[in-house]
């Protein structure tokens, strides 16, 4: 399977998605620094994806540190966890994959050993991995179950949610996938996603590989399409989920989510339990990243609007739970009300021993 | 007052908008062929503009033509017509002024001379272009008056409907214009307009040489605002009105329209009269322009998008009646039940001695 990431002894090599589908170019992070210029500039984007970057990012930062005993490199450790953690406001996977290395770090002795600390971060990165591309795959599974087979399915997703947004696979473009597998699938279509265009160069990247047929369209068509009775199911994934089910994603996701109840099309959000927030209470607390002008001015570029414009560019919005027909984990596809199946998921997961921020 | 087009003895000169905001280019029509290919092609666009065009090409194809009386040009008169209407489909203006050209021709008498015939459709089509300026200007007024006074406005608009779309002043951005004169203005968002850039590149390049204030934002964050609290009114442009009110007007009006019920936003259709089609009984029966998928995926001829791929690229989408606030004629403020109000506005416009088709 595709990946977009490979972990090898103290180097991280990320495809740079900056430049798909125009060139495949790999860059190769070996200190902490370029993984965290990395995550900000985008090189690597998608909540899971950018969890597992950061996480090999501490593994990275432990290896390059010269230390005998881990007492000596425990405050540089945070600094690194610090400067990880300031990269991007939104998506909770970061936090998440970073608490996860530092909780594995609060078990060590300070006599631990500089090998046996690298060793063991490691792990946790590589299992953190792992676990994504698992947890992908059984999101695509309890997605695949809500499909009645009646009839086929037409399926509107928005950004990019597949092998480059996550370990492998993908969230909700893991459940096309799933879908496709089973031959359920009627038509997809991709929204281009303004202003990075992750639809138009991640997405149609992804699925022509694939061999899944879809077709592109300009993010504000999703609502004819509507009108015209073509769409079943709108599928997206999520930078963070509070406690109550509201959910931070791409910017459109929220002007999507309010189409479908008009239209009375189901609005489904795919996201790893990593991905739920319970410190945050509702979607009024979760922080909306402001992006650079210049994704809107420019293109490739090029510039295309007057010089020296005022541009507003945040780059999530937030979708009330009231808007959301199913949250579909690996645990399972969540139902309203979100407060108590957002709580009872990530009890069976404390219960069966995972990890929960 | 800036216009983007100028009619001198048959030569029609045209800003060429498809390299706004880069360069201010302009062609110069000199047959019928031309003027019907810069409509085909963008060079001009906006109904308003469209209709202007088709009618001085008509005037350009009559004063090009070898013939003594009108009797020996009546044939490749109708041919031109033809030309001019196959061009674009879903602006009513096109027609409207095509109409109003022929129902001119109509009056013409068999021994009438071609310099009379000329100097005639000449002054039909300069008559079009000046009752589209004062339109404009009536509908800016109002657009004023619904403006309370109680506190400043915070309008988004979609496209381009400035002097760039219109014969001048415009016809949305009419009304803005007007609530800046007025001091009423406290925030403008400009929607860039996928896919072919219509707000970033032309509305700015207006807003911007008024000096106007705004801030340019992606066209999916549009609903993002509207949550904010940060939106008042939505005021946009027409393409096409049909008798019950349902509106035709560019890709993406429809979603901010649904958007603006959710959020009990005012939604406001600016348009003169020649913009309302009896003919057309609800939007059902308006066409749909799907134009090349090349406008997706190149940015300004840079390929962003996989080779081969399959794009929908709906030029327009049609705004149902029920979601509309009021419809801003140079008669004034048309509200529902849309049915009666444009058939007496129309009514009124026959009454007065106007043209309808």
């Amino acid at each position: 399977m595709f990946s977009a990431m490979r972990y090898e002894t103290g180097r991280l090599h990320l495809i740079d998605q900056r430049f798909l589908p125009l060139e495949e170019r790999w860059l190769v992070c070996a200190d902490l620094e370029t993984v965290a210029v990395a995550i900000e500039t985008m090189v690597v984007r998608g909540a899971p994806a950018i969890g597992c970057t950061a996480a090999f990012g501490l593994a990275i930062h432990a290896r390059n540190a010269q230390f005998q005993y881990w007492k000596d490199f425990r405050i540089n450790f945070y600094a690194g966890y610090d400067r990880l953690q300031r990269t991007r406001p939104t998506a909770v996977n970061l936090f998440y994959a970073l608490k996860k290395m530092s909780a594995e770090a609060e078990l060590f002795d300070d006599a631990l050993s500089k090998d046996e600390c690298v060793r063991r971060l490691e792990t946790v990165a590589v299992a953190l991995f792992d676990d994504d591309i698992n947890t992908c795959r059984q999101i695509g599974q309890h997605g695949l179950s809500l499909w009645s087979e009646s009839r086929k399915l037409r399926v509107l997703t928005h950004c990019n949610t597949g092998s480059l947004a996550t370990a492998g696979y993908g969230t909700a473009l893991g459940i096309i996938r799933s879908l496709h597998q089973a031959g359920a699938l009627e038509a997809v279509y991709v929204d281009e996603t303004r202003p990075y265009m992750q639809g138009t160069r991640l997405t149609s990247y992804e699925l022509k590989a694939d061999g899944i047929p879809f077709e592109l369209i300009c993010d504000s068509s999703a609502a004819y399409l509507m009108s015209q009775g073509k769409v079943d199911w709108v599928v997206v994934g999520a930078d963070r989920i509070a406690a109550n089910g509201d959910t931070a994603n791409k910017i459109g996701t929220y002007s999507l989510a309010v189409n479908c109840q008009y239209h009375n099309v189901a609005f489904y959000v795919a996201a790893p339990l990593a991905t739920f927030d319970p410190s945050t209470a509702s979607g009024k607390d979760i922080p909306v990243e402001m992006r650079t002008p210049d994704e809107i001015t420019k293109l490739f570029g090029q510039q295309v609007a007057p010089s020296g414009i005022a541009c507003l560019n945040p780059s999530f919005d937030v979708t009330p739970a009231s808007l959301i027909t199913g949250i579909v984990t690996e645990l399972g596809v969540l139902r309203p009300p979100f407060t108590d199946s957002i709580a009872a998921a990530l009890n069976v997961q404390r219960a069966e021993g995972g990890f929960c921020p």
